[in-house]
């Protein structure tokens, strides 16, 4: 590992990252392209120069562009904007959701933070953007991930637009809009017989060879970059309610990495002053056919029992969830909850969200409603206090999921006679 | 008309908008829900107070919200914060496309303004965004529409955010993409057996109905207003270039109005002094399949002649199109150009765009990249001047155009015997 160590020295005068840390035992190294502890074998992640967060001010940020980077005081990489990757993700719409919010029975303000407005339309942008600017900075020459889907699609474009090379694997059974929006990009696609775990297995393997020495699987080899920038979407949330935290989040969990740094943001964003302290809680959502996280929740444990996934939410179909662990811990430390929801609970999710909301998620989306309404009827999510539920996909990819269930009212002839014949007029 | 005229009185007290115009003759209306001229029937469109125009500052944009609606000091509508309809569209990123320049032969900056990161992914949230805010000040209680497909995603998503009742209308041999995410939003939605200029008459004809009176079509009724929402397009792209004009820009055209607007935005930024004045050239763009206004270029001629649309750029499909005189004289008046590409042009265009720039574009993406790229062949576009070039829609909506075309380089077993048979390792 010492060549890619090397990779980093001197690459982060302005970040305010100072080493990795092992989230298992503590052990810190060096800032380079490492993922796991040398000591325990535990997953290693950023950590920061307090006094240098500190100095980040809420005008610094408001000047800084419309997307991601206005943050990047509070990233690892990204502060030199000759070098960083800005593909225009981030600052998705924060959506007042009151007819949702009715329906539901909230008497506090409810809230979608639309992440299908990003470049790809989905929330992977966000950690691509961070990943693949890491990768450049750490010296890589080629970037690569092991997908079910979204991260494929945001790999794949945000190379082309740097004209950087790209290796995706994807298990061949996923959603064919995934697979056409990902081939479309130009870059090497790669579908493998197996699923989301096999794929992955094998790029932990194929990231150790020489022959992809100089590749950056996003998420393996400089997954603690990437990582962070699930950050920006507490951080946006925040932002966007006027420098505030919300009182409840719901998130989809499918490693578990994104409902963590959720939560890791709003740590940070009361450490560094940037939001006043608020009791806050993290609650959740994964889809039943794949609730390995939510299944150790109601088992009150801190295993997580690997399973093998179905159901229709393929995007969250990882069924050796890398951060479940983490994610239990933020959601009980903050008196939180988990549940999970059935393929039909999805479809009618997404359903809900779209009638009320005007936004057409996909499976994941569809999930996160579901069990938002799911613990609300069981009286485990607080209708009176202020909540922001983390749509992180969009339907267009998953169209399956309802086009059985929705359809034209009518189809007529172009007369009012057409009209009048369907009760139109 | 008089009740809809009724309507205005004392609607707009923060408006800069002073009167309807008609196009053709000049009369002038007081604002109200009135698109045809009484003497010629010429279209009409909204007239601005000068004074009131140019006090709008960049300062007051700047701190305007994140959306369309930063620009209400030079729109028709919105100007009241609590009774328009924000669904986050616009300011969609400008996407630095030096990869495509350097593709072409680019010596100046390309830029791609990407309308697929709207809500709905497409140009049309913003075109709805200010009509449902006009049906909604004017007192309609219900929104309809004809649509080609993206208007129609945009019409029942906005009603369903904001609770609004919406029926629309679409040709019944729609892109399924475009009709299943029409249909989840849960408005009445009617397939129509006809072309898009089917649709579009039987529109104009419920919209004199007794039983439509209360209802606001979008395109037909309260058009003047709906149409201004494409100005937003040329505001957005000039304070993205810090307040500056690009030297030229190329947009698709299916009725007209987008590349009109686009021309009357500009115009508006040099007489408001907000933008210093360039001289800029308008280029349009449309699929062979469906090239009256191009037709009418190359012929010197100032009458469209109606066709019969065919070909895969769908949304553009409009045989009859309103705007063909005023995007003609737009185009002439700049010394711009127009042209035309076929079925195969427009698909390599969607892959030109994506494998160079990361976006993935609808058909009309696809005809707008490849018109730029036979422009420039031809001469007629200027590689050495500034140019923006307008991506209106998503690639996932009409996926079938490139999906034959790619997929994965390979399908293996999960293991690094599988790599090497494939040749990846």
């Amino acid at each position: 590992m010492t060549a890619l160590i090397d990779r980093a020295a001197g690459l982060y005068p302005d970040s305010p990252a100072s080493v990795l840390v092992c989230r298992n035992c503590g052990a810190t190294y060096p800032l380079g392209a490492q993922h796991a502890c040398f000591e325990c074998f535990g997953p290693l992640e950023i950590g920061y120069d307090a006094e240098r967060l500190s100095r980040v001010t809420r005008e610094q940020i408001a000047a800084g562009p419309n997307s991601i980077w206005r943050y990047a005081g509070l990233l690892p990489v990204g502060q030199n904007p000759e070098t960083r990757v800005d593909s225009g993700t981030g600052m998705t719409p924060l959506i007042r959701a009151d007819r949702l919010a009715d329906r539901l029975g909230f008497t506090a303000p409810l809230w979608v933070k639309d992440d299908s407005a990003n470049p790809t339309h989905s929330f992977k942008d966000r950690v691509v953007s961070v990943a693949i600017t890491a990768a450049r900075e750490l010296g890589f020459t080629r970037i690569a991930c092991a997908s079910t889907g979204n991260l494929a699609n945001s790999v794949a474009a945000h190379a082309s637009r740097i004209g950087m090379d790209s290796i995706v694997f994807i298990p061949s059974d996923l959603e064919s809009a995934k697979i056409t929006q990902t081939a479309v990009y130009g870059g090497t696609l790669v579908a493998i017989e197996g699923s989301y775990d096999d794929v992955n297995r094998l790029c932990s393997e194929l990231a150790e060879t020489d022959e992809f020495e100089s590749t950056a699987f996003v998420n393996v080899n400089v997954r603690p970059y990437y990582a962070e920038g699930s950050k920006t979407l507490g951080f946006e949330a925040a932002e966007q309610l006027g420098w505030r935290l919300p009182q409840q989040v719901v998130a989809p969990m499918a490693s578990g990495s994104l409902l963590t740094k959720v939560h890791k943001s709003f740590k940070e964003l009361i450490s560094t002053g940037l939001v006043d302290p608020v009791d806050y809680r993290v609650y959740g959502a994964q889809s039943s056919g794949c609730s390995p996280i939510a299944q150790a929740f109601a088992d009150g444990v801190d295993t997580v029992t690997p399973v093998k996934p179905t159901g229709i939410a393929k995007s969250l179909n990882i069924g050796n969830p890398a951060d479940g662990p983490y994610a239990l811990d933020a959601v009980r430390s903050t008196g939180g909850a988990m549940t999970h929801v059935n393929d039909e609970e999805i479809r009618d999710g997404i359903q809900l969200l779209a009638e009320t909301c005007g936004v057409f998620a996909e499976t994941a989306g569809g999930v996160t409603t579901a069990v938002l309404k799911k613990l609300v009827e069981s009286g485990q999510l607080d209708t009176s206090r202020e909540t922001v539920l983390y749509n992180t996909g969009d339907g267009l990819k998953t169209l399956d999921a309802v086009s059985d269930r929705v359809a034209p009212s009518a189809v007529i002839a172009p007369t009012l006679k057409g009209m009048r014949s369907a009760g139109l007029l």
